[in-house]
């Protein structure tokens, strides 16, 4: 079966799995830490910059804040992953904040969540896509010359790899996380020892500069709400904080514990990286302007519309390792592999999500099928589309973009949050074990606390960051809401109209015969083959149909009938438009009409060709045909394929398409909800 | 059946008609002119330009030489009339240049005429709308400054109007039609008046304007190739003449004599107005430059790349009537539409074409059937689509895209005049009546001559354009060429591998009995009708089958299913891969394993809906399992619809899209191949 064109791509991703044996993939720590944390660990690339960029709109004297919003983001992370450790041990099948919405707060809530999340994995391959060609531009100029058609080139470079089914690989994950976050430590470590140890000044490219205020003076209430929208955006820091409670599933056992363990060390490493960072942007005085051409002036003149304000974490590593150094290339490339990395997740992320749904019916059912490559690569492609219409409209600009992440962030953390307090409320009503009482109470109040804190901070990035652009994350997530619940009240609607009514049939439902019709054309193989397969159906009254278009070929026809002996009448119609469909619809109705308890069987021969512009060369009348019997009521449409030689090319092009490997398997591990090994089911109403 | 909304439609474009009604709808002499002439004589509005354009190359004393060239244009007119009245003659079912080709020269040299009409068609469009927009930006300067978005625009509503099914009207093209010729005349004679009896002078607005030549002095063989250069391109006043004889079923009877009579008068009118508005161009001294913008001087200076070079005819008429005039702008207006029309023209054209070539297999089959609007709007979208790519390239230059033109236009002139030549030597072998031979040999030597002038103007069209562009016209002939020659190929293997072959029947294809598979998802109406019709069949063996994907469904379908106590047995296949379609195809070629000259007949349960954005929602794992059964041989595939409220909608649709006109019915006239009235035709093999 395995041919040879196949064999590199064995090489690469490995032998496809059947389900039973996903165990063998479950993830150890080290590897599961990379796979879910290159997120919200490559997210403190941008947010340590974001925060100064709004700061700066006071000066570069408000710089001074800067280690207490640090602060205020170390106590929320802690907050964030105290609280997600409560979720992973209390649904260790990998729900995420989707189940934890739905089970205990109700539908309306859960489907809030999903419509945040799917914004929030747009907006991740947006911004983290930004961000990567930002870094990767700090050490490659042309990047950022060409930054959008960048940014959007490897967006559709990352789809592709998806769409091809580019498995998730733990340790194409785990490579280059580890080099970042070396990196990253390697570096706050030489620019603390160069400068504490040493006592050497470390410079940055913009510590010369001065900022120009956009607000002199600011105070009070003012001063406090551009805190707060520091804060804000500062709180990018925690996006994708929730990935390990929806991967639980893929850990090794204990999966809780380790997941829970994980998300711990994923948090110190992000507060740590983060307020690192933010320590050597201090010491090496960098500057960061919001709009830099303007508001930062070198020896008092603005610097102009063609400089390029490189991030923060580019800027210190120059102060730290030199501009241009070897230490310098490799953490920039590690920093915009991680962020592209980052973007990946949202790839594998966003079907699985769309499959949690698809089974809740809110959204097209064969998205639930795992493995469904078609399914999958809508998902997939939509999520590029509007991906890229963000990084075109937002010129792929990262600052601008981040206005609109937080909010989805937030909102599922809330609800989340929420329905854990609910979750222990309801566990505690029949728990009546004092140890483990106390247990959960320790628990709904971590949770608590959680909702609480995180509520507040929704409410501050929605104050701070509305007319920001925070509204269009908004509206993106109302029209999620709005398709979701139209596509399950339309499920809904349908499966009462289907419902069988209870007893043994229904009526309506029962016909008395069968009436078969075989549709002749010409006579070739695939028409006494149809001719064949029809007498044996045994039906009450067979006969064959033509419609008679060209009264030359249908002469020919009939004459050839006859020469043949084929002992089945051959009833022919005309067709005064010289179609094909009318005239076999019109006397099927008519066969009904006459005897509406019949049943009509129309049997179609048809051939089968395999290549897709042969396809465009046969069959379409017969295929409009087919289409148009669907909607006339006691009708079966039989087709009777006749496969020509080519068709082999397509039947080779289904088993490769088969093998296929969904993306996000990795992160979803092994189990399915339902018993183990549903293996040897005997069939209960007898076996032949 | 007629709907509210259908009035304003039927209102403008009348019912639909009944084929063996057509009749009613043959056209008078009055109306057929200006519907087969809005092309060729629209043509007289860029075809004297033309030559001019050429001839500034020597400067502008060579446009003495333009009577000549003129006097050679009429010539070429009347013996290409007059081969063309043979053709009608001969041909009274409208077969055309390809149809005359294809019979007496063969299926290559037809299949080169088809290629050529195809590309002509689609310049017929391109050349047409960008003359037309040159003439309008004459009176309307807006049009002029966005020529190309214009041009484009008017495409897209032409193609919008016949995608809708506009019929073809006589009147709309009579019209502006006889408005455009009478005002052509009443400025031919009014000029004449002014100029001979009042003896005003009239001055175009060109006329203090000198020429620049491109080459001093020219003389000997340069000269004779300018002349030939321009004369090819007067040619282009010949563009459209062909369009009669494809159109002789549309007259009244007698039909070929009025086809004649149309014929010769639609050359009388050409010739008249082409050789007056070159007449009236020398009188009132219009200059034109094949690069204005450097070689038209105004008192010694080039006038730069803002001169706008309004077409002779403007430039003639402003002269004549005044600039801006009432009458200036009716005649521009006039011309504008008549070139829309001639455009339009193409899109009647082309998918007739294109059905006849299906006929003959050289295009896909679905093509053939009139008014199937799926196959029809195919043709016009891509008619459309290259038009406006030539445009778009060409800049909407007319000049530039003639010299793409004529080619395409003299290969089928010769080539139908040659196998008129061929068809006359033909009959003439069997025919012994003398007076009938003398006008056979007549029409023969009309027919060489034809052919002989026509075959020499064609390759002076491709020395003298080959660089300019001609090129580009073979290439696309090449294109179609050789994609129709593969089509037919194809189909003819097909063809041969499908033949039935002779005696009752083949053993091969003689199966024993049949086993039937009733797919089950879940109990609803559409399974329980599906299994009542199953039953129905009486075939040899009868299971449901049902795919465990989900354990937890699947215990509870099971148990539903013996609760209802459904008499048939229900087999449930394990899933490990959490697929359909993959266990259903293994489990059918298990089935054919075992007892191979089974037949399997899967009976799928559907139920059908009516909105396109429903259908995403439903049916996508039974579309793709019909679609993989059918590459597997020995089976029978059986949907059993169960119609939602909602498929009353499509319904409706379905019907609406019946009663579509197709484009082009007013030309192609009422018969068809194949004796009259085919109705009423009873069932050779007897009758229930």
């Amino acid at each position: 079966m395995s041919k040879l064109t196949d064999v590199p791509k064995r090489i690469l991703i490995g032998r496809a799995l059947r389900s039973d044996r996903l165990g063998e993939t479950l993830l150890p720590k080290r590897i599961a830490l990379p796979v879910f944390a290159s997120d919200p660990l490559s997210s403190v690339a941008y947010a340590p910059g974001e925060v100064l960029l709004v700061l700066s709109i006071a000066g570069a004297s408000a710089y001074t804040f800067s280690p207490w919003i640090a602060a205020a983001v170390v106590i929320l992370m802690f907050t964030v992953v105290a609280s997600y450790r409560q979720n992973v041990h209390a649904y260790p099948s990998g729900g995420g904040d989707y189940e934890v919405a739905n089970t205990n707060l109700g539908p309306k809530a859960g489907l809030t969540v999903a419509s945040a999340l799917l914004v929030d994995y747009v907006l991740t391959v947006a911004v983290s896509i930004s961000s990567g060609v930002e870094n990767l531009g700090s050490a490659v100029h042309f990047v950022i010359e060409h930054k959008v058609l960048c940014a959007i080139g490897i967006i559709v470079l990352l789809t592709l790899m998806n769409l091809r089914g580019v498995k998730e690989s733990g340790k194409l994950f785990a490579i280059p996380t580890y080099v970042f976050v070396t990196g990253v430590f390697a570096m706050i470590a030489w620019g603390a020892f160069k400068g504490v140890v040493l006592d050497r000044t470390m410079q940055a490219p913009t510590a010369d500069f001065t900022i120009r205020p956009e607000h002199e003076g600011i105070a009070g209430f003012a001063l406090v709400f551009l805190l707060l929208r520091a804060f804000s955006s500062g709180c990018a820091a925690l996006t994708g904080v929730e990935a390990i409670s929806n991967g639980v599933p893929a850990f090794r056992k204990p999966k809780s514990r380790n997941a829970a363990t994980t998300l711990l060390l994923m948090g110190a490493l992000a507060v740590t990286m983060f307020c690192g960072i933010i320590g050597l942007a201090m010491a090496t005085h960098v500057k960061m302007a919001e709009k830099p051409a303007h508001d930062l002036l070198h020896d008092g003149v603005p610097v102009g519309p063609d400089y390029v304000q490189d991030p923060v974490i580019s800027q210190v590593a120059a102060a730290v390792f030199g501009d241009g150094t070897f230490f310098f290339v490799v953490l920039a490339a590690a920093t915009a592999l991680v962020l592209f990395l980052a973007a990946n997740t949202a790839y594998n992320g966003f079907p699985l999500l769309g499959s949690i749904l698809a089974q809740d019916r809110y959204l097209p059912r064969q998205l639930h099928t795992r493995g469904d490559r078609l399914a999958f690569s809508n998902g997939i492609v939509l999520l590029a589309g509007a991906a890229i219409l963000l990084v075109w409209i937002y010129d792929a600009d990262s600052t601008k973009l981040i206005q609109l992440y937080i909010v989805g962030v937030f909102v599922s953390f809330t609800l989340s949050q929420t329905g854990m307090v609910r979750h222990w409320n309801r566990l505690l009503r029949t728990q009546h074990d004092p140890a483990r009482r106390r247990h959960m109470i320790r628990s709904r109040a971590i949770n608590a606390f959680g909702a609480f804190f995180t509520g507040l901070v929704l409410i501050v990035v929605l104050v701070t960051k509305f007319t920001h652009g925070a509204w269009v994350a908004l509206l993106g997530m109302a029209i999620f809401f709005v398709t979701m619940t139209a596509i399950r009240k339309h499920y809904d609607r349908v499966a009462r109209e289907l419902a069988a009514p209870e007893g043994p049939s229904d009526d309506s439902i029962r016909p008395a015969r069968v009436h078969s019709i075989v549709l002749v054309s010409k006579i070739h193989r695939p028409t006494l083959r149809a001719v064949a397969y029809a007498k044996l159906m045994r039906s009450d009254k067979l006969e064959a149909l033509s419609i008679n278009v060209d009264p030359a070929e249908t002469k020919a026809l009939t004459e050839e009938w006859e020469r043949r002996g084929i002992n089945v009448p051959l009833k022919v119609l005309d067709s005064p438009y010289r179609e094909i469909t009318r005239p076999v619809v019109d006397y099927v109705k008519s066969l009904r009409r006459e005897s509406p308890r019949d049943v009509v069987s129309v049997i179609i021969p048809e051939y089968v060709v395999g290549r897709w512009y042969e396809h465009l060369l046969h069959n379409q009348s017969a295929l409009r045909l087919k289409g148009r019997l669907l909607f006339t009521p006691g009708v079966m449409v039989t087709s009777v394929p006749y496969q020509l030689r080519s068709s082999e090319v397509a039947k080779e092009r289904a088993k490769k398409h088969q093998d296929w490997n969904a993306p996000g398997s990795v992160r979803r591990g092994l189990v399915e909800t339902g018993p183990k090994r549903p293996s040897g089911r005997g069939e209960p109403n007898g076996k032949e």
